[in-house]
């Protein structure tokens, strides 16, 4: 019998026209997609292991995912042979061997989502399904304060999605913070050991409202301390969101 | 009788979805899209005049339009009350009184379009409808040794749309240049008194063939100056081709 190798893929995507990650009934998935396109290649009925779930309209720059295959194809090859495929939405960047034992998901030690907002008076149009546009000046430093309140460990039930019963809402934020790329774009990096459904998006929303001063900085905190997700803003757009790294 | 007035846009458009700037019975315009809008404000029938065409899928982050009218709605009030009517693909950033004698295309002095290459081993697939993107490494010496050497006044046949025919082929080409705004981007920039159709896509692909070292500098000299149009290369995608700017 051939012999099992763990072949672990590094991609990037574009999530506008998928409903996510996972593959489900209704509606076109990332996973979906590759996992078709590996049997045109290898005849093997494949399921690819994500470091995590995307939400439908969030993009990745570099999710990971595994799988355990027979295949005798080589991973460069693989590689290749799929992104000549692929809808050019979806990029396999990176394509190796890794031991039985990694595993995409439970290997992780952290995540680190990106959330891009454009601040400037007039939008750009280029980015708008990449980003999401805020037209009105924003209180950058207290935008920041809030951010730095959110390192360390916290029960993120404030921030969860929902409706959502989770087991565990502790999750330890690694970092949280504010980059100016250039100007007028605003880019707010999360790395944490785990995210709840929608927390980074919950978290933008609320970081927002401070921003636009329809909330105060001991607000915030009071709403973080709450674990009430009644009291949050509202949910940034998923077309925002990057999933930029995990790390192992 | 009503006054009659001047107004000009500036506008910024994304054209993927477009059949160009120019209103035409098969497939949606840009001008057509403006025009219905302006009339549901203005109940007037209004014929915008561009400083140009722009082809279907190209770009302008600064095309300049001038329309004659007696509304009695302000330039401000128009540009508020349709960029909230237009599809988020287009946008109106300023609406100004211009004396009546102000033409958008006969006022126009030079014209400025830049042309985007993303130039990596890998796609970033995020700019895939905004840019040309070209794995190969390239020769960017002797590419900007081809630009170099369009300035100036010159026939420019060779590089003219297959098939037209244009009275006169001589434009005065006031500056075309190599820009690297970050690594792997590459901008190619003309600005001249006038361009053919389809003159800076042809020129994009010949330039882009001597990048590739299929062509070499003298080569590209030969065909400038042979006026010939089947000697250059093949017509860059529009999707990369952006109208800047305007002089007047």
């Amino acid at each position: 019998m051939a012999e099992k190798k763990n072949i672990r893929f590094i991609l990037a995507y574009d999530g506008s026209r998928y409903h996510g990650w996972q593959r489900q009934k209704n509606g076109l998935s990332i996973q979906e997609v590759i996992e078709d396109h590996l049997y045109l290649m290898t005849r093997e009925r494949i399921s690819l292991v994500a470091s995590g779930r995307t939400d439908a309209g969030v993009h990745a720059l570099n999710q990971v995912c595994h799988f355990i295959t027979t295949t005798t194809l080589d991973p460069l090859t693989i590689k290749k042979g799929l992104n000549s495929l692929l809808p050019n939405d979806i990029l396999i960047k990176q394509s190796d061997y890794m031991p039985l034992e990694f595993h995409a998901r439970y290997s992780a030690r952290s995540k680190t989502y990106e959330y891009r907002l454009i601040n400037r008076p007039e939008p750009d149009i280029f980015l708008r399904a990449y980003s999401w546009q805020i037209q009105k000046r924003l209180n950058l430093e207290e935008m920041k304060r809030c951010l730095a309140a959110l390192t360390g460990r916290h029960d993120f039930s404030a921030f969860k999605s929902t409706g959502s019963k989770n087991k565990n809402p502790v999750r330890e934020m690694l970092r949280a913070e504010l980059e100016r790329p250039e100007p007028g774009r605003i880019n707010l990096i999360f790395e944490a050991n785990g995210f709840l459904r929608h927390m980074v998006r919950n978290i933008v929303g609320t970081v927002l409202d401070v921003g636009l001063e329809k909330l105060s900085h001991s607000d915030f905190l009071d709403i973080l301390t709450s674990k009430d997700r009644e009291r949050a803003g509202i949910k940034a757009p998923p077309r925002g969101l990057y999933l930029s790294y995990v790390a192992y």
